[in-house]
């Protein structure tokens, strides 16, 4: 990239320089709304929240505070609809359903869709989740609680249930005019599925050439040449890549017996694809769940675990350390010099880890090559830690006059900067191997040998060559 | 979430412990594909290619070596079509356009939609991007160049300019007769575009509200209540932004007089946002750009600045030490310990700037927010310090046998969590504030203070206490 970065471009600029504030929640609408809200005006209030979305609308709710959020509700009363719930961050969605009374609560959830009352109901404890199930319709509350009954991040909590379908043997007509005699059609759909007598969805046909083929025309050939069936117990990451893998707008979902139970649509699937990058980069970084809107107290709770793995291989690194006291105190230049190795060793490590962990996840480090990228990675550890082994030999030699401690420093760097893009490949392998998110605990594992052998191989040549 | 996890849910099973190989490459297809190619045999290759998605194909040549890859190709001969070219990582499009005789590439490329021929040639040298856009139709051509001129990752590099749009005092059964009638609708579209006559794009109506419309309903009354018209100039990652916050499906493009020149699917919005995660991850761990199909030589120059100025950073954590040597050469147990104090801030510190970095580029973390989360973040670096305080303390007594050192370290440890927490927010707003990515350079500065702040606080209260 980088290189081609600098090759001649049609258009020199790049849109990137523009990227600046847009979409972010404008400060000032923000502070009119707190103050229509301090004046109880409710008029003005509602005159401000006019132009939002209701996302932005629920991302406002977030980034203002709790007592704020009451309040802004509060004075919003039956202007507050269901799509605002939908959009807000589960962890605060609990404290807003409680601050709505029962009738407003009421008329916001019969507004959404099954799966966005799912979405909204699935993490709810059971006590909330009933009272919002008995303020539906029967067929939409039987919906709602048969989604329920697929496993947590399946496709059969993603889906809709509605669709429209067709049989193959249909032509174009015959497909117009039962949608024109439909009373209910989805609220948004962009394929009709075309299923045999047994239900099993063989086929789609997109809108658009729907209306640009003859009457006449057999549905069976208009299919689209990318068709691509989900299981219903699918992991809900695993539609997501398929989405974007396949450029997949709508998707049928099967039952174990390949019925044809519902559709995901690519919208749902980009929120997923999104969730399970946020997911990612934060597991990377030892945070696991949680996210901006949190209390402290959960804050606290879920960054605790990820510190007290860290000390306890940090203590461990101290334990090599502790081994080589007496050669510390009798050249206290090592104590100076120790950490560069081991931060070299641990960000080189978390270089490979990173990119090893993404591509474990896009599926494109497999079986087939990954003892060329392992082979690519120890490569680049040699020759990045040739290179900061001259440069930190010669420090040691200018900083502390001693080019045995230069050849001791350039040499551990070399150990572990090859240690690191060994460590930093086979370790998420590995854990993906055994079952484990290698997203979630590689950075552990990896510190903690990038720490130990550099320790250990800095501490241990200066010990058997300084001394 | 953690908590809710607890919760009793009405499936107790989650479907991730499914996910395992979903859509991975069969390890043994692959084996097959080069078994064919090792026997010169065409027909087993194309037989085992038959059933692979153009995505799935350029998997395959991404994993392979690059010795298996060119044969592959050349084996493959006119079988090779323009989606696979489309679907390659970047950094082996150029190697693979090398493979191609003149005539595939020709109508490879001739298969191919305007935007995906874009994506294609942009980041091409001069010559090869001319190569292959004198093999497109005069007209498609054309539609390339113009494309070309604006600004790379904008919104017009990211457009298709086939789309289909209605003036808008058109009825419903105008525009069927309309679109029945056109000979070359786009491949895939979801809306029909309503215009005003100087061709300002006023709203949106779904084909699905069109099927089942009266002929004689205005389609001004079934336009869709989102509708959101994107700058041509807009950068390519707000517009994925967009339409993951405003669940769009399509959305129309205008050039800086407001009239519409193309429109973008969320298809394509997807592939940026997942693009821009990938960015953001690999920055974070500072990886900069590059994947797993670079070869060793770009990856060690990629991985080298980064290195270089945690080399730089690390140097900087030393001359901390080496002013306190004296203290240390009277107390070993100081270097012993002290990396423990700098790898906890270290930690720390990249939670909370994980956690601040991906918010800002959520648009999450705004100046209506950001003292509130900068307060949370010290509070939870507080009570984290506080209680690992206690931890160390009584480790500094067991281990060494000084209650002083336990004093010294614990104290160390609630300052530098105390700083994490603040640097980790504080550092990546500043720095999006400055109009520097704080993905980018967030790292370094924040692990930079977490080091000199952890040796400085535990190391200056040891000279002033224990000696």
């Amino acid at each position: 990239m980088s290189d081609q970065e600098q090759t001649p471009q049609t258009s020199a600029a790049t849109a990137e320089d523009e990227r600046d504030d847009a979409y972010e929640l404008d400060r000032n609408a923000v502070a009119r709304i707190i103050h229509a809200v301090d004046n109880d005006d409710r008029a003005q209030l509602i005159e401000e929240m006019e132009p939002l979305h209701p996302a932005d609308i629920a991302d406002l709710l977030e980034q203002v505070s709790a007592f704020d959020r009451r309040r802004v509700i509060a004075l919003y009363g039956d202007e507050f609809d269901g799509d605002i719930l939908s959009e807000l961050d589960e962890s605060i969605r609990e404290e807003v359903l409680g601050y709505l009374s029962p009738e407003v609560l009421a008329v916001a959830v019969r507004e959404l869709d099954s799966d966005d009352v799912v979405d909204l109901v699935e993490d709810l404890e059971d006590d909330q989740q009933n009272a919002i199930l008995e303020v539906l319709e029967d067929s939409d509350r039987i919906a709602v609680r048969q989604s329920l009954n697929y496993p947590e991040y399946s496709a059969g909590r993603l889906m809709q249930r509605e669709f429209v379908m067709a049989p193959e043997h249909w032509n174009v007509g015959e497909a117009i005019d039962f949608m024109r005699n439909q009373q209910d059609l989805p609220e948004q759909f962009y394929h009709i599925m075309l299923v045999d007598p047994k239900l099993h969805p063989v086929g789609n046909v997109t809108l658009g050439k729907l209306m640009s083929s003859r009457r006449e025309v057999m549905l069976s050939s208009l299919v689209e040449e990318t068709f691509h069936v989900i299981p219903v117990t699918q992991y809900e990451g695993d539609v997501a890549y398929a989405f974007n893998q396949y450029h997949l707008i709508s998707a049928p979902v099967v039952d174990e017996n390949e019925r044809l139970v519902g559709v995901i649509t690519i919208d749902d699937a980009m929120a997923v694809l999104d969730e399970e990058h946020e997911e990612d980069i934060l597991r990377l970084a030892g945070v696991g769940e949680g996210g901006l809107n949190d209390n402290f107290i959960d804050t606290t709770k879920q960054r605790f675990p990820w510190l007290a793995v860290n000390l306890v291989t940090a203590i461990l690194a101290s334990l090599v350390i502790a081994q080589f006291e007496a050669t510390i105190a009798q050249f206290v230049a090592l104590a100076v010099l120790m950490p560069i190795v081991a931060s070299m060793g641990g960000n080189a490590g978390t270089q490979s880890l990173t990119v090893s962990v993404r591509s474990i996840a896009t599926r494109d480090l497999t079986g087939s090559n990954v003892w060329r990228v392992i082979r690519r990675e120890v490569t680049v550890g040699l020759i990045n830690g040739l290179i900061f082994a001259v440069v930190m030999g010669v420090i040691g030699v200018v900083w502390f006059g001693s080019p045995a401690l230069g050849y001791v420093i350039g040499a551990a760097m070399v150990i572990n900067l090859v240690v690191a893009g060994l460590a930093g490949t086979g370790i998420p392998v590995l854990l993906e191997k055994a079952g484990i998110d290698p997203a979630l605990a590689s950075g552990a594992f990896v510190t903690t040998v990038t720490d130990i052998v550099g320790f250990l191989a800095f501490l241990g040549l200066a010990a058997l060559f300084l001394l």
